[in-house]
Order: C-alpha cells, then sequence, then structure tokens
C-alpha cells in the first residue's frame, strides 16, 4: 500500500509500505477513504518534536477489509469513524469517558492512516459505524469528528460552554473553529473568537462566533475582560499548546471560570501563584473523542452541522508533502487527504 | 485593644492598636470571641513572604458590636462568622458562588483578626449570625468553619467528593484534615490521608480516613495507584502548596479524575505537558467559603460535625507568639487564640 512517512522535519513522502494484518483478535483493518494533517503533525514537521521515519496521521474515516476474531460490532463493509486514540471501551476509565486514557490505548499516530489501509487496534472500542455509507458530501464532516471536531467539542464541554455563557475562544486553527461550532451547539450565548485571519474570522461567523477580538496576550486578556464587564468569559477554550495561548485563556477567564485546553502542550510552565489565584476551573487533555462520536455522527448525518467546511483544500494522497507545506506556510486551515 | 502584629519574619507581638471605626456604611465592627493562627500565616513568620509590622489574622468569629448605616443581615449583639475574604454577596462572581473573588473584596488578612476588634467590610454579604449564641463548646468548631473547614470543603468539592469516589489527601494539616472530614460528609468511599505524623493520622482516622499512606512524592503517588488497581484516586486533595505537593497530587489522580488544591501556591510551577497528560480537572486557589457557611453553621449547631476538633492547643491572645511557635515547629496542628 501507498502511505505517509514524515523522514526527519519538514521531509514528508508518500511511498510503498507494507500492508497492516491482523495482529490481535481485536483489531480490524480499514481502507482509508480519507484522512487529513493535524496541526498537530506540524510539531514534528517544523522541528519542534523529534521525529524519524514516522508513518503519519491519525484521522481516518474508512471501509472495513478485515476483522479479528473476536470483534462484534464492526463487520467487513461497514463504514466506519474512529478516534486518534483507540479504546477497549470497558475499562473504568473508558467508562467514566475519559477513553483517549484507556488503560490499553493505542495512539493511531504511530500506526499512520495517511495511507490506503490501516489497522485499528481494539475494533469494538475504538470505531463507530453509520447505518449505512453516508453521501458523498458528509464525508469531510465524518472525518472532522475523528479528532478534529470532536477535539473542539471536548474543549467546549471542558470550558463548560452552554446557554447563557460567553464562550472566548484562544487559536484559530481547525481545533479553535470547531470549538466554536461545539459552544454554538451547546447553546452558548456569546462566542468570541480570537483571530488576525480573515478567512478563519469568516469561517468562525459562520460556526456561530458573535465577537472578533484580534489582539493577543496582554491585550487580547483587556479586550475579553472589556467585553464582559470587567469579569472576564464565563468559557475560554485554549486551542494552541504555547505559553502565550495558555495563559491568555486563562487570564481570560473570571473567578469560577472554565478553561478547557486541547493544544498540545509545547513548552508550557504554568505559574502556581497565577493559576490559584485566578480561580479557574482547569480542565483538558488528549480529548476523549469516541465519547462524543455517536452525538457527533448523528448530527452531521441529519445535516444539522458541517464541520467539513474546516477543510478548505482537498489533496489526493499522493500529494501529502503539499498539504503539509500549505498548512505549514497557514496557506490552508486543514487539508483533506483523498486515498 | 490589643491585637497582633508581625513585625518581621518570626517577630510576633500582641500591642495595643487603635480601635476600629465603621468607615463604610456596609461596615460592622465586631468583638472577636476566638481568632486562630493559620497554615498561611506561617509563610511570612518563615520568611517565605514579605511581612512588615503586619496585623495578622483572619479567621474569626465574635459578637457585633456595632453596624454601618446600610447594614441590614446582622445588627449588634449577633454572634457571626465570616470569612478570610469580604464579600458583597450580590456582584455576578458572589452570585456565581466564589465569593472570594468578589469585585470588591477585602483581605480580612490586610484587617487582622488576632485582635480585640475587628472591622468587617460588606457585613451583609461577609457575616452570617447563629440563631443565638452558641453554646461554648461549640466555638472552635464554628471559628473552624471560617477558614480551615470552608477551604477543606471547598477542596473536597473541587475534587468531586462523593459517593463511591476514593478521595486522596495530600498535606495533614489542619486543612488536609478539613478536606477528610468534609469528603467524609460528602459520602466518598474510601478516603487515603498522606501523612507521617501519629497524632495527625489519629485525627484524620476520627476525621474519616479509611487508609493511611505515610509515603511522599513518587513514592506516595506509586502506593496511592497500588491502592486503586493502577488507576489513580478520583478525587485528591491537594493542601499544602508546594511543587512536591501539586505535583503529588495531579500524579496521584486518574484520568479524568479531579484535583482540588488550596495551599496557597509557593514556587510553584506546572509542566504544561504533565497537565495535558493528566486528563484531569483542576480547581483550587482561595476558596469561596461564604458559600458554605450557612450549610456548614448548622452541620455544627446540629452536632453533625465536630471541626473544632482540629485545635489541639488553646492560648490566650497575649501568648501569640507562642501560638505562631507552636504552629512552626509542628508541636500545634492549630493553635485557638482565647480572645
Amino acid at each position: 500500500m501507498r502511505g505517509v512517512i514524515m523522514h526527519s522535519p519538514g521531509e514528508v513522502r508518500v511511498q510503498d509500505r507494507d500492508d497492516p494484518q491482523i495482529v490481535e483478535p481485536t483489531d480490524a483493518i480499514i481502507k482509508v477513504t480519507a484522512a487529513c494533517v493535524c496541526g498537530s503533525d506540524l510539531w514534528p514537521y517544523r522541528g519542534a518534536q523529534d521525529v524519524e521515519d514516522q508513518p503519519m496521521g491519525h484521522e481516518y474515516v474508512g471501509v472495513v477489509e478485515q476483522v479479528g476474531d473476536s470483534v462484534t460490532t464492526v463487520k467487513p463493509g461497514d463504514f466506519v469513524v474512529g478516534s486518534f486514540m483507540t479504546s477497549d471501551g470497558t475499562c473504568e476509565i473508558c467508562q467514566a469517558g475519559y477513553q483517549s486514557r484507556c488503560v490499553d490505548t493505542t495512539p493511531m499516530g504511530g500506526i499512520g492512516t495517511q495511507a490506503q489501509l490501516a489497522r485499528i487496534p481494539q475494533a469494538d472500542g475504538t470505531l463507530v459505524a453509520t447505518p449505512e455509507h453516508p453521501d458523498e458530501d458528509l464525508i469531510p464532516s465524518l472525518l472532522a469528528a475523528s479528532d478534529v471536531l470532536g477535539t473542539g467539542w471536548f474543549a467546549a464541554d471542558a470550558a463548560a460552554a452552554g446557554p447563557g455563557k460567553t464562550v472566548a475562544v484562544v487559536g484559530d486553527g481547525a481545533v479553535g473553529l470547531m470549538g466554536i461550532l461545539a459552544a454554538q451547539q451547546m447553546g452558548a450565548e456569546r462566542i468570541i473568537a480570537m483571530s488576525r485571519h480573515e478567512s478563519r474570522q469568516k469561517l468562525a461567523r459562520e460556526f456561530g462566533a458573535t465577537d472578533i477580538v484580534t489582539e493577543r496576550g496582554d491585550d487580547g486578556v483587556a479586550k475579553i475582560k472589556e467585553l464582559t464587564g470587567g469579569l472576564g468569559a464565563h468559557s475560554v477554550i485554549e486551542a494552541v499548546g504555547t505559553q502565550e495561548a495558555m495563559l491568555q485563556a486563562i487570564k481570560s477567564t473570571r473567578p469560577g471560570g472554565h478553561v478547557g485546553f486541547v493544544g498540545v502542550s509545547h513548552g508550557v510552565e504554568l505559574p502556581g501563584d497565577l493559576l490559584f489565584g485566578s480561580t479557574v476551573h482547569l480542565h483538558g487533555g488528549p480529548a476523549p473523542v469516541r465519547r462524543y462520536l455517536p452525538e457527533l455522527i448523528q448530527l452531521i448525518l441529519d445535516r444539522k452541522i458541517e464541520p467539513g467546511k474546516v477543510f478548505d483544500k482537498r489533496l489526493p494522497l499522493e500529494e501529502a508533502a503539499e498539504a503539509y507545506r500549505l498548512m505549514d506556510q497557514r496557506e490552508a486551515i486543514k487539508v483533506l487527504l483523498e486515498v
């Protein structure tokens, strides 16, 4: 099969890889219909994270080709959506809704779904089959559910977005934009997108943003305070992962408010006294996307949300290197790879 | 009147101070019945925080002597309990239950309640009067409600202690012990006290601890994991404020679990990747004690809880210096000052 390998920072190639095989009786093999490049794939691409001959990709939708002997909930031919972390669905942590931290999880990023085929461990606890094969135009939205939508949804949930709430969103990448969509679905009264880029501001408004703040750092915090009677937002989504973004998020939140942070943390050190003094709720980490998948898939199939709009570019798998380049240069928000 | 002044680290004196006066129409003056020394008073005492000629004390119960013209909920003669942070009770932050972060708050530590009299700003939103003067033997428990009990209660609440939960408590000072009492009242199934001191272990068990762990740091974390099927506790209370204690708390919590932290943060820097990877809920800060006071006072008056047991020493106000020494040397858990 053909698949993406990142050989070193910036060095992405599509090449022949061995076809995956069933290893455990709980595995499934899927034929990938579509995959994409994640913001977190850019950390190694930019050299901010070590990388050497790494299969890439952890977002995917596809059709089941083959299942192991003990798999019961999906069968060959099913169209499936899964999360970027596999989960057994049965352990105490999964049962509590934290499938991304399942006691027996495998990060799909280690397997690489930017490929024609992918092995999905713990298929029963990881994959969700759609009732029938979805219409072609729903593929991008279902693919978004696999990570960015699920992650933005978790962030909005962790930030306790809901009716009567003012939600601020730090980060105008795909996850931040999905956080806006999620906050709107959860009934937030006001959604403030922090963005400097016109194309992203436009999409933010489409997804439900009511206000745009272009200032960053402490100036951004001051603007959020100004918009919220000096108190700060009730709910703040952090979707970047840098020190500046985390501090901006915490400082923009009112006492007793909630910060949902999902930007993969790079070089962040939170001063204890700031956190203590802020009196906010802080919750985040790798999103337990699987918890939300059934609900998100239904919203998409019912055409109530269209998260697929976050893909502003499509390329065939063979042009994955260009997909990385476009996202690295911020020439694209998110690129879908047709497999 | 007589009152405590900390002139410099370690230098505590009881001396003549001007009687407080009504400054704002929302003020009350109370005759302090009992005050005490807080763990947080030991930070400046030990030189870990700057201090110069500072009136001390922020915990108090007493009898109202005088009220400003606009005070309506308490009157001269009332026995009252108040929090260490004043609150107007009417702002959005107070209404959301975060009275310690009221938009118009005054820290009582700046006024100093280790004294015969104290001015209480925002009396209506700060003080809670008991229906009648309480029995003498309830005074220590009501005094505890003013800070350590309310703080331990908030920590247990922030840690989402409740039925079916395993709660671990980092810190065996007065607040940690009150966290144990709170977790027990909230119905926790198992309460693990982390303590090396026999007298504190004994009190921990009296307040509801079911297990004692004497290991600290990563050894303590390993022990908590061992006691919880490798997963970690559902709820962890942090009642110290140091880097070691915060990391111990976060690492002892299972994915999706809750850390309630109330130790005043000193020198803490939380690594973002640890926090991200932990997937815990983190909430804490200066406890909104006022939120809990009516419930706590009722539990005490009904003799359902006896938090006053945390005072293992009583001294007259004039011997405040000795009270500080005893607590600094950990010869006493908490000292009540009779005024």
